[in-house]
């Protein structure tokens, strides 16, 4: 193997495929990076066995010439020296060669890195993936539905099936669910299926935030196909590929009120900064939970109460507050992890009473909603 | 105790005191911030018992109004929590107002915090110091010189001594030097003290990167008064008290060769980048030793050898290399350290064997200096 590379696009490309090499791993060739030089140009793989990701960087692009083959070949080369050096090479561009037992060399200017590389032959192959039944999203429609869901899942394997976010596909509507059962966000977009496919899968939260992370926040389109138990996401130069979750996503639908007894319209910003203060002497005291309390004239208060610390508590107008008189605690965390994934600037709550989950919305659109479970206080 | 105060002034003035409040202190009123409300203004306090730093908003300044007194008086708040509620207080004017039992009531907009406040006369006082033998240094150089020596103090308490800077004034002249025993950090500058007098103390490192983070980077002049176990930094609207280290710092004067068998020249960047990136492979293996070797036609090579990962070596040509042949080894963070410390593009590095210290200054300039132990690699 011999090429010369532009660093820029060499420095991108590791990065992206560092995000899923792990220094944790039991198999110690995924420690690496593989490095595959061919007639078309260089593909990296980064992998944890759970993620894979690779990415391919061409020969030329915009008639630039980026890469410079001039032997075939393929390394495995460890991660952490490998991303790091290329960072601080000198000059833009660099060479690689691999010459006996795996030694290879990294030059640059007059620096020149001789690394001892690893046997690509037992570096694990890719899933093979059928390709037939893509569907596709914008890049940018994507990453919105992963922003607002995957701060949802749970942290705790205690229920492992929900650390993932359920992706259900059907009639041409892309539904995502997360849900830790305090909480649940959910997204739903139309898609453009090409086929009448279905799917209901459950992919890790780890391994939507990390996709997230690599693509652009553009509207290209992302080939997405689900298998049985993996998941590929196609983007410009990229495979992205995860593991399912095993197991049946938990029906949540009837945990969504259907009805409301207090419905509230109000500014998401002074919603969201009068919970903020409220949370600073709730932090630790009482489990960060703060109370709503309706008042006269569309007015509400938020309040919280720590004994030891102190007391705190803001009047904030609503555009619109209508039904019953309402007292109600809630985290404060999970109701700004909220407010902070809806868009807009009013939003909708609807309350079902001081012990029923209550929903928010952004005014005038159905495709988001967040739930949360109210705290009992007494 | 009643006022109202311009925001962005608290917010300031309560940063800038928090750096002296230690969460971990076991004299627990010292958690707390110190706020008196005086016919001038309102003076903040912070204190660890070993640094403490007083800050002062005035009334009025340039014209304009920051503080209001209705009501004289004084008060403790838990620092973590003021703090906090202070950055995130929803409107530019603040009310302050301490009700019974030290209960204080903190009013923004419709917001409004009630804590619970210390007695302030349990609050320890202030050292008092002697104002008479004060000299002055402009911040901006007070800055550097901490700049420049603080990074080589000891982090280790095996000698107490060594975990401070010392601080000598002599014949009108400045200087501060730190060591931890395996290298040295030395900076000087002519004083104007207005009197004959002459100190040697030991302030804490900790203590002068806390200042050097409150001072602006201006010409301002600052005054400092050294006593015996004391030493007060007073800048505009701030005080900045700091213990002195008990007991002698070591004569270093000896260590500092004088003669030299090879001297070079050469750009400080790139002498830097090329250790920086010998270091890469070195930073485990080999406790981040790297290899300087003296080459035909005034280059350098700068290498690094870790068997178990790979190597690397990079040639760099000095601008002026005379003496003696050598072969040294060093800690490339030590290396770097110092040539971040030193301003200006060009450096002497002037060395006197492979097992004796070397030193690097700045070209034309003896009034900082980098002292560095090499390490055996034999």
């Amino acid at each position: 193997m011999k090429f010369t590379i532009q660093r820029d696009h060499l420095v991108q490309s590791v990065q992206d495929v560092m995000k899923a090499v792990s220094s944790r791993t039991t198999i110690p060739i995924l420690t690496g990076i593989k490095i595959v030089a061919h007639s078309e140009g260089v593909t990296l793989t980064g992998s944890d066995s759970d993620v894979s990701i690779e990415s391919f960087i061409p020969t030329e692009e915009n008639e630039n010439v980026i890469v410079e083959i001039f032997q075939q070949g393929s390394i495995v080369l460890q991660a952490r020296f490998f991303s790091e050096i290329v960072k601080k090479l000198p000059m833009d561009i660099v060479e690689m060669e691999v010459a006996n037992n795996h030694s290879t060399v990294i030059r640059s200017g007059k620096a020149e890195f001789n690394l001892n590389g690893l046997d690509p032959e037992e570096y694990p192959h890719l899933p093979q993936i059928e390709e037939e039944n893509a569907f596709k999203i914008p890049a940018d429609l994507l990453k919105a539905m992963i922003r607002q869901t995957v701060f949802a899942v749970s942290t705790s394997e205690t229920r492992p099936i929900l650390t993932g976010v359920n992706w259900r596909l059907e009639n041409g509507e892309l539904i995502c669910i997360a849900t830790d059962s305090h909480r649940l966000a959910l997204r739903k977009a139309v898609i453009n299926t090409g086929s009448q496919s279905s799917y209901n899968a459950v992919i890790p939260g780890k391994s939507l935030s990390e996709l997230s992370k690599i693509l652009d926040d553009t509207s290209d389109l992302v080939e997405i196909v689900i298998t049985e138990n993996q998941v590929l996401f196609k983007a410009k130069h990229i495979l992205f590929f995860s593991r399912l979750l095993d197991g049946n996503y938990p029906d949540t639908s009837r945990l969504i009120p259907t009805d409301s007894k207090t419905n509230m319209t109000i500014n998401s910003r002074e919603f969201l900064q009068a919970i903020d203060r409220a949370s600073l002497l709730a932090k630790e005291a009482r489990n960060n939970v703060v109370k709503l309390s309706t008042l006269a004239d569309k007015n509400i208060e938020i309040s919280s109460n720590s004994p030891e610390i102190g007391k705190v508590s803001e009047e904030i107008q609503a555009a619109e507050l209508l039904g019953e008189e309402l007292k109600i605690s809630f985290s404060a965390k999970y109701v700004m992890d909220a407010l902070k994934a809806l868009e807009g600037t009013e939003i909708n709550v609807n309350f079902t009473g001081a012990m029923r989950p209550f929903v928010i919305r952004t005014i005038e659109d159905d495709s988001m909603l967040q739930l949360i479970l109210p705290v009992r206080t007494y």
